[in-house]
């Protein structure tokens, strides 16, 4: 994952320098995304971090404002997340399946959702954070959006309703199983998702085929087997 | 709606004492709703409260130990909602226009997401009003869940996925639908959950009648006309 889009103060500085810089800086991140996935953001200070770096906490500064810089840069990595995803979207052949494994690696480990958790309480009471994440669902929707698109013109997705509407639909679904699952202290977020994902699809597939039947490459009505956990 | 849920503290006095006190119960209440979904949960102050409710300030802690307490009260209000919902579930004859309706009820006016908004943050950093919305969450999933029974019943919904699983996902779509319209600033939340609804149930109709033409009463494929806002 690249940092180019990071938004590092400092003086542009040329050749072994700046790549120790980044790689400070990145060490700082990964350390505090651990922490935040670990103990959640707010109660996470800058000397855990710092620590869990192996930097002084001084440095931390010359990288980072404040802690909500950190997580503005966290968003921009997101961002990036969702950037691939957009690109990948125009050579996708089972959107569904393409999707689904974009949501998995994205949601991977269980303790993601603690930062989720925590960024969506932040985002309603933060302004700074609250526009940050308005600004990260807002290339996330697009990004999906064009996977959408693909799917509409391979006749995998409904043509009735519009990509972008999907896209906002499906992060509204993505979003909202997030909550439930936090708030519900559950450790099988995955098939909370293949359940979500489940009545997302039938529901977005073109009604002609059936609504159960519109994954490419997979025999009718696969998706159709018993749901229960 | 019955305050009979309510939790007031001191001791029960018969006759018109008690209708007397349950009236500046509910009329507190009612106030702090209000003001509530005009301003917020958070910045709303136990005085602007007192005053609209047209009571000395003293006197609302003889009702409610804090503002928390009171949140507590309007998760109760909103539990019995559920309860009414529940009791109907049974009689239902098309089970997407009476939870569709109920939907519509329930989140008639647009300020009552900024009661949902603030509570949701809330949920996540707050242990006790956490506890309360969980519940809440459970009697709500309880009751939608019946209504989907009802669904599986009359052959308007699928039965490969248990009522409750599909109450707990409906349950996620509306509460992501909720948070991304807040974080959006938007004005047209019936539209969204028009949106959300649609894709919804075409995912939730049974497979073997066509995802699109599961409503009770309504032409096929009347569901079906472009959705785009």
């Amino acid at each position: 994952m690249s940092l180019d889009s990071l938004h590092l103060p400092g003086p542009e500085v040329p050749g072994r320098r700046q790549r120790r810089r980044e790689e400070t800086a990145q060490r700082i991140l990964s350390s505090a995304v651990r922490l935040f996935e670990k103990n959640g953001y707010t109660p996470t200070t800058v000397e855990q971090i710092t620590e869990a770096a192996d930097v002084a906490k001084g440095t931390f500064f010359n990288y980072f404002p404040s802690k909500e810089h950190l997580l503005l840069n966290v968003f921009a990595l997101v961002r990036l997340e969702f950037e691939r995803l957009e690109k990948e979207a125009p050579t996708a052949t089972d959107v569904r399946a393409h999707l689904r494994g974009f949501a998995r690696n994205f949601l991977a480990s269980p303790s993601r959702t603690n930062i989720v958790r925590n960024v969506i309480g932040l985002a309603v009471t933060e302004p700074l954070i609250g526009e940050a994440f308005q600004t990260t669902l807002l290339k996330a929707r697009a990004a999906v959006s064009r996977v959408f698109e693909r799917g509409q013109k391979l006749g995998q997705v409904r043509t009735d309703i519009s990509a972008l509407l999907l896209a906002r639909t499906f992060q509204q679904f993505i979003l909202g199983t997030e909550i439930v699952y936090s708030v519900s202290g559950g450790n099988d977020l995955q098939q909370w998702l293949d359940t979500m994902f489940e009545i997302f699809w039938s529901g977005a597939a073109p009604a002609k085929t059936g609504a159960r039947s519109a994954s490419v490459g997979k025999p009718k009505r696969s998706t159709k087997k018993k749901v229960k956990h």
